[in-house]
């Protein structure tokens, strides 16, 4: 069986890492030759949207998916005669579009911070007096990592962020205080079996993610966030992994965003879990049963951003994985990440700190 | 780091799959183009001891290691400059031929069954004369998987072996009666670090192995063959994985024979230890500190041999991970594995008897 995926980046890497064991072969479609996943499997080089590039990923492919959410509906929808393409299309029309996504929230009474969409100078001031200070400012597509937002503090800054960001479709969402985010990675298959991580805490710096620990214990927020994902993936017909982010905030969950992918907070499920998120995605979108979502033990997993630690200095902590994405260091860029998988969670707090500082080093 | 291998079967493809999380990469040597290996890297199709082929693997490789241990030793110290070979040459020596390993054997005060060189119908006779029968007439080179092997229970016997294996070099060893099989899967790294896993028990049928069972909790039995192991390590300067298969015979080690790499044996360590057999070959070779050989639960491990079993079958046992090779079926060819951790030895039996029962319908 072979796994066309749109996007050639770690999480195809990864993706293929997980399929081989299940005698699949891999297909990936990116814009460059040198990708992370390309040693891996065979390579279309084109544009996510080219016509051409795509008949050739289909033409090759048994099963489609893809690795990042900014790829083309309408683009995959013109392709005359294409395998089934998992997650659904109509997952990447809600998840491309921050309003789309709130209002999919709100239909299945998941709670989100209170927003408003914005369409002109007047209507930023105008939800600007509705929603109250301090607030976010947000397009409405296509940010990833903490860019195409802006913070409004004071009214001063309405119009610094107006002449930043407008002209974009955007929305103006209210800055909640919360205590932290967790994330839930969940997984539905085309045989309807439905299956969850547990909940992961996550720790951000400028916008993107540099570490997560799980399973983050609490029931009830666990249960909050399953339904919560469950409800989702039923409203879709889902395929394939879901992540859904949630900030915490005075004892409950308010969505913050869906990620209709294998996701960065659930990198750790490859060691900490029975089966890894790549695994199940692979599981789910071939029709296979699910694997066990159970953990293996208390996981701390850091990013390396922009720079790679002492290889040598990773692997010499005891129960650490490393996971080097093969690509060329570049501020900003996450290269690789470590996973520690430790038998208590105050040995797993100790190994998050000294992956840290092999990190700052 | 670019790993070159010698050999793309099974061994080949884990050992890519467990290398590239560390950030490597691998070029195969191997005699056809579709191999089990060939999608996770480049492959030069050749000979194992074609001047030329060695010669293209060598130019593209920071290290070569090989993945089975009937490669040419002598091609490959005929390349004129070649990057690092490990294990070493000296390994292959003592693998390729039972005269020199038991040779060894015997130097490094390791028990084996006793044997006796046979050169001619004479030999023979005088070999069975000293031993006595029941005994296992043995090509010197090249038997794996039981071939090359003739089991005399009679005098009647001694002729009709000497027609079969008679113009290869043998050895005539007295059978033993051994009560079950066991391993022990070391590694030394170019540091000069050693790790052991625990004995695995292993259940042989037609001479091939059929399902592995880990960890054999025997401490005393453990202690003697990690000292057996440390040994020839030591005295071969070795780097890499080292295979050591031992009878279990009135309550003592025989080794039976060694082998110079990753073993099917070990294949239970990619879920059930801390550190797989394949990473920690791979951290050896190339300098990095040893992984944790510490086991995560009681795995059985079946081999599938000749056709795999249904898919989703082996994929809905709980804590159950599947390995297809990608082979093409055919008869006593080994297509995959599938292993099971469990939380005790008696959740383990149990998991290995569904594994087997899958595998035989």
């Amino acid at each position: 069986m072979r796994i066309g995926i749109i996007g050639a980046g770690q999480l195809g890497r990864m993706l293929a890492l997980a399929g081989y064991p299940l005698g699949m072969r891999f297909m990936f479609l990116d814009r460059t030759e040198q990708t992370p996943a390309a040693p891996l499997g065979d390579s279309v080089v084109g544009d996510f949207d080219d016509p051409e590039s795509l008949a050739e990923l289909v033409a090759q492919s048994d099963i489609l998916t893809f690795e990042f959410e900014n790829v083309s509906a309408p683009a995959l929808d013109t392709l005359p005669d294409h395998p089934p393409l998992w997650p659904p299309a109509s997952a990447l029309y809600y998840a491309q579009d921050r309003l789309h996504e709130k209002t999919l929230f709100a239909e299945l009474d998941i709670a989100t911070a209170p927003s408003q969409p914005v369409e002109d100078l007047e209507g930023l001031r105008s939800a600007v007096a509705n929603l109250g200070l301090p607030a976010v400012l947000k397009t409405r597509r296509l940010g990833y990592d903490g860019k195409g937002q802006m913070v409004l503090r004071a009214n001063a800054d309405v119009e610094r962020a107006w002449e930043s960001l407008g002209g974009m479709e955007l929305l103006l969402e209210k800055l909640i205080p919360f205590e932290f985010e967790v994330s839930l990675v969940g997984v539905r298959s085309t045989r309807g079996e439905t299956a969850f991580y547990p909940l992961t805490r996550n720790h951000h710096e400028g916008g993107i993610l540099r570490h997560s620990v799980a399973p983050y214990e609490n029931a009830e927020l666990a249960s909050h966030a399953r339904g919560a994902l469950d409800r989702i993936m039923q409203r879709l017909t889902y395929v394939g992994v879901l992540t859904v982010e949630f900030f915490v905030y005075e004892g409950r969950l308010l969505a913050n965003e869906m990620a209709p992918r294998v996701h960065n907070s659930g990198h750790w499920t490859i060691e900490g879990a029975v089966t890894s998120q790549f695994e199940n995605h692979l599981r789910a979108i071939a029709g296979l049963p699910l694997g066990n979502t159970a953990v293996t033990g208390h996981s701390a997993m850091v990013n390396f951003i922009g720079r790679m630690p002492d290889r040598a200095a990773v692997l010499s902590l005891p129960n650490c994985h490393l996971h080097d994405y093969g690509k060329s260091a570049r501020p900003g860029r996450k290269l690789g990440h470590a996973t520690a998988v430790c038998t208590s969670a105050q040995a797993r707090d100790d190994a998050l700190k000294r992956l840290i500082s092999l990190d700052l080093r």
